[in-house]
């Protein structure tokens, strides 16, 4: 048995000498090796799968998912957690240990509170809605997704009153992605984001300010745009070593078992290059905090991100606070250069840096700038929690999106394929989108942090060395994995509690600068 | 209850109707899900994988495997096999009815006779000596792999001993790549295969005629050279909308699903085309093969191949018969000359195929021509057999294959890279490698049937067209599966029993109008 005087280093490792501990992890390893060979096939699913393969892999997809729900709720695992919960919260036992029961127990409570059934429908349904939402998308034809998108719905609300919930049965879902979160929390939050979105956006057309983005758009050849994206990715400190980079319709992160394997994938478009670059540090950001783990944690629901919303924060954090900034592109240039020699023949660093930052109300939430940012994801928010609660049916969706578009960013979608149809989320149910804003909040206020360990970032940065950011990150925060509770860690990492007033003073800070605004 | 009368397809559907039946396949589909993971973790091994991963991919393997295991190895399937072992002879139930319950009690007594511990170490083992076999072939390190590969040797011994056999240790392990084959009955057929292979060769040497295949050695651009690959896999009737195409240091095709999901790879070589090209028909022809069975038998053993040697019949059928042959060539030249204009700018589409048929004792097993490809065969045959019985030990292997190499095919390995390291097959096992001679036999009984069925063959496959072979070779072979055993297949397809006869008449004409050998 562990003593009780540990190390940091040994408040992140498992009892491996007790006997229940050791029980949990033979338990909860083969469940992580199954749910990585399930998110190989996910991954498989946006970078590979052949067209008419679709139904087949949404058989083998539910057949997993039942699988792991047999493992999940077995009834030797129930006892366990019950006999290891009296036990861990004494000083015997890690903060691993802790955390390992928790997780658990999060699974288990969920996993026995749906029956086998369901979870292999919602595999299927899943990998139905996902095709059905693709050729949607490239059709622009909203009517073929809905009775899919209908069934979704209807699954979602099953499993979140099977949950079950005390205020909203949004908050059943929620509470997957991020733990403790509820709509009257956000109810509490994202009204002063959007009224702080909204009044920043005001001030900076207000200003007459216009950046010029002309270098971002241009000529750029996608398999080029790959290789720089690789480059980036390796001067941010992803390792390839324990990863690798493809091409997706949607780019997105995903872990075959961290911290050994966590792949990115990217998306190009050939006549704006920010849409790979920033994919690449923004992916990036996601795969370092998943190669950052501690690999004591491998194979155990520890491994990896907090929450959504934590690993939002370092994706954000690197793609808008480190990678937009000035100081990181006087150091990373050089690639960006090298890359398409003529484009960027008599662009200087700090003229590519503020392009990157214009502000303009936009269509696509993937490459909103960070002022508008968060107006995307309050639509999607009201839309979904809507549609769970019942006020909103799938049919309405299209006007409704049109609607708040309109009212919210100014801009109104010419179709439903930059509307309504633009996100996979959908396909796979409800409850992950605030986790984007949440993670701005979380982000802005750990980089707040790093700026006061790191007093001398910009000067790394703008010397290429991102060195000093990632190892501050690491050590404080990638390395300890899901180990605590999303609260719990921001407290850990920048020594206070959750506040959303770091994000709506980094933004106005920032960008009362590059657009020049007086203070008001 | 489906009649006595049944029609073709209906031989090919299986009795859903009754109660047992319908429950075997609810119980082997999931095992065809997840089995379909497994070749997609595979396939990703072989074609992504990071070399950091390799530790854990092998857990998760070893996961899966045991999970395959316990299925495999249910009670109630037991009972199940046997209820319907007294059943499903009678006219009421289908070929595919008695196919499937063949399969399944193959599959279940297999699995009954090892122990999940074993499966799973298994698993870690093949995923272990992967990875020190990749390294070690890359650094010409034979030492460095022989812990592993003793570590094979050793599992291999067990499993057989295990399943049990008669005369020799290795037919246990044979019978699992192809159902019913002995080494008593190799040992009536290999001889005369390597007599005949050495007599040919002797009189191709003698004859004094050079091939000149110059035109196949050059300046080849890899990607250029994958984006021909696609061009002819869609010229012999592949299809990309179930399947995909990505590069591995090995080619192989793999099935995720088949036939909805059946994928090939290709290795380039930027000086010698026909590395890449006649993989890709060579894995062509197993795709065709997988994604020719009927989708009622999808998701169970009887989807795709009915063995090894039937698969490699097809793909040595195309790769050669065909794809080696002057008409196709004249059907197809101008996708090679689209592809790489100023290299074949002067060369015509018989010079072509000529050169694709030199004849040349080499190093590489799947670089070798057809007169000598046998020889690499029959040497991993020896030594692997020896291996098992016990008459070799691991370490003897270099100095024996050299040995082998010297005496067979009068070439002497330079090093072990490309001596014994050359092919992967051994990180996972013993019993393979002879069915790869068993296919080039069936390849020519099958093709002599195909010839016979499509007299004017040559004279469509010069004017581009391959649908009659695929056709005839698809409603004869494709569409049944794994229904029948090899030897019935066989007949089924050819109307004769398996005869190495075709194979030794097909070698001595091709090769003496070839080289205008003088009738011996």
């Amino acid at each position: 048995m562990a003593s009780a005087q540990r190390t940091p280093d040994a408040s992140l490792d498992f009892s491996h000498d007790d006997t229940l501990v050791a029980e949990l992890l033979d338990h909860l390893r083969p469940l992580a090796d199954l749910r990585a060979l399930g998110a190989l096939a996910g991954w498989d699913q946006n970078t590979a799968l052949p067209d008419g393969a679709g139904e087949v892999r949404g058989h083998q997809l539910a057949t997993l998912q039942g699988v792991l729900h047999d493992r999940w709720t077995a009834e030797r695992l129930g006892t366990l957690l019950g006999e290891l919960g009296e036990r861990v919260t004494g000083p015997a036992y890690s903060d691993a240990d802790r955390g390992l029961l928790r997780e658990a127990k999060r699974a288990y409570d969920h996993a026995t509170k749906l029956p086998r059934g369901l979870v292999e429908e919602m595999a299927r349904v899943e990998a139905g809605a996902f095709e059905s939402w693709r050729r949607a998308r490239t059709r622009n034809d909203f009517a073929s997704f809905a009775p899919w998108l209908s069934r979704v719905v209807t699954l979602q609300r099953e499993v979140a009153d099977r949950f079950g919930y005390t205020e909203s049965r949004y908050d059943a879902l929620l509470d997957q992605y991020e733990p403790g979160m509820t709509t009257r929390r956000l109810d509490a939050i994202f009204p002063a984001v959007r009224e702080a979105s909204v009044a920043l956006l005001r001030r900076i057309e207000a200003s007459g300010t216009v950046v010029d983005d002309s270098c971002l758009h241009g000529s750029f050849d996608p398999d080029t745009q790959v290789r720089l994206c690789e480059r980036v990715l390796r001067a941010i400190g992803y390792d390839f070593a324990r990863g690798g980079i493809a091409r997706s319709p949607h780019p997105f992160t995903t872990s075959f078992g961290s911290p050994f394997d966590v792949r990115v994938t990217v998306r190009t478009d050939a006549t704006f290059l920010p849409t790979s670059v920033m994919a690449a540090v923004h992916e990036g950001g996601h795969a370092l905090y998943e190669q950052g783990s501690v690999p004591a944690l491998a194979r155990t629901p520890l491994a990896g991100g907090a929450s959504l919303g934590a690993h939002e924060s370092q994706s954000r954090l690197w793609e808008n606070a480190i990678g937009r900034s000035e100081p990181f592109w006087r150091g990373q240039f050089a690639l960006v250069r090298e890359a398409f020699p003529r484009q960027f023949a008599t662009v200087d660093a700090a003229t590519f840096a503020r392009a990157l930052n214009t502000v303009r109300p936009s269509l696509i939430r993937v490459e909103a700038d960070e002022v508008t940012y968060n107006l995307h994801i309050i639509i999607r928010y009201e839309l979904e929690r809507g549609l769970m609660e019942g006020t909103i049916a799938v049919e309405e969706l299209p006007g409704l999106w049109n609607a708040k578009y309109r009212d919210y960013l100014g801009v109104e979608p010419p179709n439903d394929a930059d509307g309504v149809l633009q996100d996979v989320h959908w396909t796979s149910g409800f409850g992950y989108f605030p986790t984007y804003t949440l993670g701005n909040l979380y982000g802005a206020q750990i980089y707040a942090a790093l700026r006061r360990a790191v007093p001398d970032l910009d000067d790394r940065l703008a010397s290429s060395d991102t060195t000093a950011a990632r190892s501050w990150l690491q050590q404080r925060m990638y390395v300890v994995g899901a180990t605590y509770t999303p609260d719990d860690l921001i407290e850990r990492v920048t020594g206070a509690p959750p506040d959303p007033a770091y994000f709506a003073r980094y933004l106005d800070d920032k960008f009362s600068a590059i657009y020049g605004l007086p203070r008001p």
